[in-house]
């Protein structure tokens, strides 16, 4: 059974993004070089071999156990879920070949016709909520994984809903003061996670979380 | 020379403590079971044996890394720093020997004698602020080290001086929702932490940061 699961970096002080992080506001200096933050952010991930592929920026670049983690985690994803932000960042970021080679289902209130990349990537955008985008990535990606790749907002539905079987959080040893947080409005009455791996790297310490099952005599 | 440390257990949402954690609201189901939040956040410490030790619940208990790691914090330890808030729930619920062994100073507006524990723990009332609490300590903890014992706001005003050369974490893989946070109102302007040691054990993750030295050229 193919599992749900959420991927994301995060700031020691809990953020998924800095404040102010718009490409509008790039150069804005009321936002404190957000640019800054969200490179020492992913400081850890952007020489790994398999992000360099994944973005198409050539060969060479770092091998190891957090690029494995990397590669893994790209080939278990069968269908990725995203919120309208971080969809309009990344339309006019990605390459042409979108770095997810996927159904992708966008939340949005806007209508918009399924947007074709080359490598399998294609946007569908989705006007009904979460629980139908949910339905529908589970639908395409078949025998592998479903991942809601952000941004915080977006991970806090599904967090609320129940739904996110696997936590893997890249904590990365940085401060940003202020930004999107990941856990705000998220209630104490989610499921509860065990951890069930470390990974220690210099830049980033990789934790996966996975849930854990209902107390026994409880139906779920 | 010695230096200044933070050692604390955080949720995996990033609160200290839960909401409406006071021993009047023990029972007040407008707070949710808070002891229940509590007691699984420190479930990684309450059996192991140092702990057993420091609370004088008896022999036996569990030996292993973690408990090293507790033994060690404990040993280092030359003079504790903590608010009122956690002064008062402790007034309530240490044991006769208080289980620091070292002065202990207290931030608050209160004016009060030093109250002298069996064990070598004496309590001292500072007035005058956390920089003041701070040489005190320091003067108090010789070649030791001084812990910033808590609480959240204690630990955020020794953050906000760029006091804190170590800060290290039992990141509990439990969920708050609410309560009080350990990064609020901390700026991104506080001197840059690096991973220094990750201690994976299944009840927590123990992760240990180190402050960056300045970089080359700047003038601290």
């Amino acid at each position: 059974m193919s599992k749900i699961f959420v991927n994301i970096a995060l700031s020691l002080d809990g953020y998924m993004a800095p404040a102010g992080m718009t490409l509008e506001n790039w150069d804005n200096p009321g936002f404190k070089s957000w640019g800054a933050k969200w490179g020492a952010l992913m400081s850890w991930i952007i020489n790994l071999e398999a992000f360099r592929e994944m973005l198409r920026l050539g060969p060479g670049g770092e091998t190891g156990p957090v690029n494995e983690l990397l590669r893994h985690t790209k080939q278990r994803t069968g269908a990725n879920i995203m919120g309208k932000r971080m969809f309009d960042a990344g339309e006019r970021s990605w390459p042409e070949e979108a770095p997810f080679n996927t159904p992708v289902y966008v939340l949005t209130h806007e209508r918009r016709e399924p947007w074709v990349r080359p490598g399998g990537t294609t946007f569908f955008f989705v006007n009904d909520g979460p629980e139908r985008a949910l339905a529908l990535a589970r639908e395409a990606a078949g025998e592998r994984d479903v991942r809601i790749s952000g941004g915080a907002d977006v991970v806090q539905q599904y967090l609320k809903l129940g739904a996110v079987d696997e936590l893997e959080i890249a904590l990365a040893p940085v401060l940003f003061g202020e930004g999107r947080r990941l856990f705000e409005g998220v209630p104490d009455t989610v499921p509860a996670f065990r951890i069930e791996r470390v990974l220690h790297d210099p830049a980033a310490t990789h934790l996966r979380y996975v849930r854990r099952p209902p107390a026994a005599g409880v139906t779920p």
